[in-house]
């Protein structure tokens, strides 16, 4: 493996993306997927100034096990006339509990004494007295030289100080950072070339995509001699976005044969990329390197005919390599070998080679081809995709109980708020039960008359609770009169399962997500039909 | 004015975008706007090969002046075997009209044998005869080299003698293709400058953004000697995209100082990349480089109050340049320099420095805090914002109608889709309204109601259309008792805006968002409370 760092920030300079808000449970789950990915570095954001990023360093020392990366707290240089050691921010860095710090620090005169509004004197001071502080508190240090390119332009020995000043304190890398993100690789190369020469420093790369440039100005600074580099999950960042890190780490994996993260981690970069997007919201951009729905996808006839002979001479790459197909003969998500897999994970071995296994995955591929084409993802909804396998090799599902109608009233009066009141008629076990049931949002009052009208036919249905509940639409062309895609997460206490459902009307979506999901777990907990 | 050619292949490569479909009208007014924006050449598509495109160069030859740009015809060379003066296609070409022919041509042995399945000289002679003829025919022909760079590593000498075949014919151009995008910088500068020394042929570059490079793969080769350069607007195309002119135009004249086209068109970028966005109906990606929505949108809290020293500490470029504007998103993240920020560019001058001036900033940005603590998010609802700036500054909001209440009521039954109806009761202009609409989902059933009882009071409402809707559950332990947020986008045909709400009950959400839409739009529309 390369000693090359590869350093993910989406969870903190990622954030700054127009429309994208983390919670602390959304950051500590895109943390587990960045670490499958095989990241070395995850920076978790930055303690002391916003509560948020707080809470996730403090649930996180208890929550998140890191397999594969090393969490790094952000944070910056103390402030200009005091002293690191009694910097309230500083010893938030501490508290963090993170061993990597990163330390933005500023490294162009015009910022320090314009923007900072303090010397250029001080502001060394500062790197140095900051860094030697944490690491003689035990803390690898890395630094962010911000604005570095633009500062070497105007001021070529300031920036060199200012690298001088974090690499002498013991700062194990300093990352220059194309800040306001307007450089071309001629440049980065040119620059990263001279700092390295001229310091001695282990130097990083931090880009971002205001000139289109953030993967090529990032690979031109590797090649000039930098050895961490720095970006975001599907290039998420502010303005135009930071250099997207699974672009960089697979061009210089692929075209570049450097190993930076096991090939079977690669392998997953798609369905990670598009599970990072269900829990940002941020809908997918097709059109993103190696894992955009469309990155292997062709429409050309000139190359359809082609591709039949031989699929290399129209494709650049493998896209197996990093886990996405090309469009034209297999279907987004769902493969064949993902198919077969799963079966054999649910006890229906479909790895034969049998001519009726080949036509039974056939069946089952095809059936989720028309299901994608209506808007559902199987990716994000495993219970879901149990019962379409069990309905498709079985033949049918257990017959727990039958829906003859459900309504939702929700209503509102002056200031209070609204109440939704939810009517559900079902049968089961021989009874016809009409129930209603409660809830402050029409979802809610729906999951608990279903829930009541079978709990005496079903009393284990009482132990299961909806922990998640997420919607997209799907046609933005025709706003609330698109398709509506549910995704509903439930409990039994012990694990957690996902379903989905997918209809114009959200709540019907959301009926037919709760109704996968309460068959699932019946199914789960070994019940048989009354 | 630099003598680098220019040349767009929106209507061309880029209509083989997976989801964009052109009319031939559809392609006449992208050529309109394409000739505005200043570009040398458009090519317009590939007459022979399909009847739309035929139809678009017959219709242009009367319909279409352009002012700057110079039409241009693709096709391939003649078939094999045959010959030039007796090919359909070829003759389609000369019928077009137009005075530009681009010959796409094999350059890669592999794609001869294979592909073509034809032997490397008949293909040489495919390349001469069609330049040569169409040339006799006194049409200037610049010739696409396909697969290129994968055919030079291949066999650097056949891919020499293929462009040598073309220019010693008399093309005018031959452009490099890579084809299937997966080039690097460097090795492109390397191979571009290894024919430009080869050959002395006038060198173009075609390239494809497969590993995020296409900018950067397409500046490395202009560097190393093509003074012909290809790309498309909002960078469409196939798989990820062709590279983008408009961000190779902006790099090469505001950051290389070179002359492409007039400053004035340069600075009609934005404005024409989104009417383009409009006619192909492709949502246009807000992280575009130069003339995206989000390209100089500032989030971060830190950044904001630099920016209000001096906005060149924080922007790479002036947006002028392009068209685009500064903005601020006020966040979490943000403090009181956004605020005056976004304030100014709303009309509101809070800048004074004068101690009521603060104390309403500090006001506003209390409230936003508290709002935003409550699940508020103002980065991605402009209007909301706006109204809350307005009630804060102005004490309260003109006021248009009183909400006495309003019902939802979804059923379904059987197999039959679920309906929704809502019935809402509101006084406007002196009345009381009871008014019931329908709709397939229940948002879309408030909507109706809302707007049909107020359409007698406010007609101007009959404009508006919701054209997005977005649902984020906040906080996911516990799933539907959680904070749902609510982000509604509406569009009175010529601008659209976007409206929040908040509340445990998702259809309370979804009202208070659409109260704040209607409200906005009535301002927006200069309506005076009746």
């Amino acid at each position: 493996m390369s000693d090359l760092h590869v350093y993910d920030t989406t969870l903190r300079d990622g954030a700054q993306q127009e429309g994208l808000n983390l919670s602390v449970t959304d950051k500590l789950a895109i943390a587990l997927h960045l670490d499958e990915l095989g990241v070395g570095f995850i920076e978790g954001g930055w303690p002391g100034a916003n509560p948020k990023d707080t809470e996730f360093f403090r649930r996180a020392q208890s929550e998140l096990t890191l397999r594969n990366a090393t969490l790094a707290a952000f944070g910056a240089t103390r402030r200009a006339g005091g002293r690191a050691d009694s910097d309230p921010l500083v010893r938030a860095l501490l508290d963090s509990g993170a061993s990597v710090v990163t330390l933005v620090a500023k490294s162009h005169g015009g910022h320090v004494e314009r923007a900072l509004r303090t010397t250029l004197a001080e502001n060394l001071e500062m790197i140095r007295d900051t860094v030697t502080f944490l690491r003689g508190e035990g803390r690898r240090v890395f630094v962010d030289a911000e604005h570095f390119f633009d500062g070497y332009r105007t001021d070529r020995a300031y920036a060199l100080e200012a690298v001088r000043a974090a690499a002498e304190s013991g700062a194990e890398v300093v990352a220059l950072c194309d800040t306001n993100g307007g450089m071309l690789p001629n440049e980065i190369a040119d620059m990263v070339g001279d700092v390295v020469g001229a310091t001695g420093a282990r130097i990083g790369i931090h880009c971002h995509n205001d000139t289109g440039c953030a993967v090529a100005n990032s690979m031109a600074a590797i090649d000039a001699g930098a050895t961490h580099v720095q970006g975001t999950i599907n290039g998420y960042g502010e303005r135009t976005g930071n250099a997207n890190l699974v672009t960089i780490v697979a061009n210089l994996q692929i075209k570049q044969e450097r190993d930076l993260i096991e090939p079977h981690r690669l392998a997953e970069a798609t369905r990670i990329s598009h599970a990072i997007s269900e829990i940002t919201n941020v809908a997918p951009y097709s059109r993103q390197p190696y894992t955009g729905s469309s990155a292997f996808a062709h429409k050309a006839g000139l190359h359809a005919s082609a591709i039949k002979v031989d699929p290399d001479l129209y494709q650049h790459t493998d896209p197996k390599a990093v886990g996405n197909d090309m469009r034209m003969l297999v279907s987004d998500m769902a493969g064949r070998a993902s198919i077969e897999l799963k079966s054999r994970e649910l006890g229906f071995d479909l790895d034969s080679g049998s001519e009726q296994d080949k036509a039974k995955v056939a069946r089952v591929l095809a059936t989720v081809k028309d299901l994608e084409l209506r808007g559902y993802t199987f990716d994000a909804a495993d219970a879901s995709f149990e019962l379409l396998l069990r309905r498709e090799l079985d033949g049918k599902l257990p017959d727990f109980f039958d829906v003859e109608s459900w309504r939702v009233i929700t209503d509102s009066r002056g200031e209070q708020d609204a109440l939704s009141e939810a009517t559900v008629k079902v049968s089961a076990a021989g009874k016809r039960v009409v129930q209603t049931g409660e809830g402050n949002g029409p979802v809610n009052a729906l999951d608990h008359a279903l829930r009541q009208a079978l709990a005496s036919a079903y009393p284990e249905l009482a132990d299961l609770e909806l922990v998640d509940y997420k919607v997209r639409i799907l046609d933005t062309e025709h706003g609330t009169d698109a398709i509506t895609r549910v995704l509903i997460e439930t409990s039994d206490g012990s694990t957690t399962w996902s379903t989905i459902g997918v209809a114009a009307n959200i709540l019907e979506a959301s009926w037919d997500a709760l109704l996968e999901s309460v068959t699932y777990g019946l199914i789960r907990a070994g019940v048989a039909p009354r």
